[in-house]
């Protein structure tokens, strides 16, 4: 019978902390009180854990990084990315997260409280995540990431490098993100800036290098190719402003979100 | 070595049942004659496996709602999903399924004979799947859904809450459900409803409260924004019909599916 | 504790491998110098992992068939994937390669040296690559598939089944390939052709047995429903050709990826 489960030395474990069988906690991790790990989840080193989280089975937390796995020296990284390296290299997990199974987050990554994710999801490093956030079912935050508080990022979306998500944004399913606009390597590396309050429909694309003004509306399948002027409504391949938005709709947006528990 | 399982209390195995190494299989659970379980799967209590099921290796079968992680009142749950509220606690997977590896299937899910999954698939709970049904690769069912008979989603789709789709539909690889147009929470929650022997091209994205008339077609990479009639091909973004199916086109398409062993 | 692993018989392995816990190696599966193995990791009969690749956690490698777990005949298989056969049930896997977390690898594929993949990527059987390829997080290479040297396929993306792809190809984030115009089961069954050193924008669908001539560069978002002539540039739903590319803008491309380590 497989009832046990695997805790490195110098590992710190807050009270009522349960643990499924077959995990494997590494050294010098911290575990808050209150948290559940699942069956089969791997902690790495300098993993920190806040009270009451909880870490679904088959999860991978501190994942190392390319640069960890093969011992090749960091100081290659580009200026593009240099704005969102995190130097430590710790994974940080605040309070009432739920992690769903088999997720995996990587080493420098910074989370805020009670994020919550859908099953699969993969954080890679330099990736800061605030309060209150959502990131959905299959989504991939690529690196090099920086998302504000109360942002929901639902299923099957791709999240390039160097994008920057702004507080309050909802991004609906299938979204994709680009940060190379002629596809030649090395050039380019620029992802979109999103700001704050803005929702982008399902299934949009996202160019390199595009801002999304605060407030805007995103239609459904859009291809957005050029920023979007703050507060108004975008569609179309390739996306084209409609209309502005009047206050009242951005307003019963933002009123909707204010006590979401999704 | 790693070479046992785990068997909880009052777990019923019928003959011939294979069990890989490192698997859990939680108090209450009914395996069927002939099941074959993979390495590293966890199987939650009230899980019904009836016979001849394979369950790959690290699957997940039963997990628990984010309500019973939690422990929060049900009673909250919105009229919109009424109807497809399954009350037991229970996952049925019927006769002669395959569920490949590392699918996570929820409570509340009643599943019929000989589905097929590809891998990574995720069925979340109060979802309904008749007989004779394929659902595709890293494709989420998000809840509170119903799916016919013979119907077949294929890899990479997003699948929302409250869609109903019929008998041998046809979704192609890339698509997305969407169940709220404005993004405002709260409001909307109507996904898509799918007449029978409907065929969706891959990457569609399918709008809010839209029905897709039976037999219809559309194309691959659809935007489709309003309803649809029965029997036309419809495509675009957004989707026009573009003409009335013929007979045999539409008979052509039921005649392919009938002795389907994908 | 589980810091101990399973060696099948027969098995060989070369100097300096290291296994991690709960790990399962089938019999007669070789293993060369340096490489490293994570954490439950299932390795299936016949499988050949060169000197110093890197297998994630969680890895299935030598997955079986439908075939071979059904123990169906397989003299079904149609004159359209003859082509694509590969006859002896191994895993080949070259030297130097990263296959990263989650990753299920089937039985009846064959890898050049240096791959990377993505986590959760799924390739399924009759699949061929060339050298110093790269396939993202979630993409499906659904079996049937033949992949030059050099070409990388980002994350989310959906590869089906015949499509053949040529040398220095980049396909950009959450593509989708589809095999059946008329999705009429039987019929059709035929992938796309992508030249050498195409580049395809992110999120774009290719219909099948479209024919994409070597060095053009398909715009995002695409839908490409027609064959697409060598050296331009095509974008749109349905993507139409905007110009020929010059050639330094194709140069730039071929250089750009020479010496790419990603």
């Amino acid at each position: 019978m497989v009832t046990t489960y695997h805790l490195g030395s110098n590992a710190s474990l807050g009270k009522d902390v349960k643990i499924g069988c077959g995990s494997f906690i590494d050294d010098d991790v911290i575990i808050g009180d209150d948290v559940t790990i699942g069956k089969y989840v791997i902690v790495y080193s300098n993993s920190h854990i806040d009270e009451g989280t909880i870490i679904g089975d088959h999860c991978i937390i501190g994942h190392p990084t390319k640069l960890q796995l093969q011992k090749t020296d960091f100081s290659a990284c580009s200026s593009k990315v240099r704005d969102f390296i995190i130097k430590e290299p710790v994974t940080k997990i605040g309070r009432g997260s739920i992690i769903r199974s088999g997720s995996v987050i990587y080493k420098h990554v910074i989370i805020g409280e009670k994020l919550r994710t859908g099953h699969n999801v993969l954080i890679r490093e330099h990736t800061q995540i605030g309060d209150n956030c959502v990131v959905g079912t299959n989504t991939v935050l690529d690196g090099y990431i920086k998302i504000g508080n109360k942002s929901m990022i639902q299923s099957n979306c791709y999240i390039c490098q160097t994008v920057i998500i702004g507080n309050g944004v909802f991004i609906a399913p299938g979204c994709v993100f680009m940060d190379n606009k002629k596809i030649i390597l090395g050039e380019g590396l620029n992802g979109a800036t999103v700001g704050d309050y803005v929702r982008i429909g399902g299934g949009s694309k996202i160019l390199p290098n595009v801002k999304i003004g605060g407030y805007s509306l995103i239609g459904a399948g859009s291809v957005v190719t050029r920023n979007i002027r703050k507060g108004t409504m975008a569609l179309g391949n390739p996306a084209r402003i409609k209309r502005i938005l009047n206050k009242s709709e951005i307003q019963n947006y933002i009123e909707s979100i204010k006590n979401w528990t999704i």
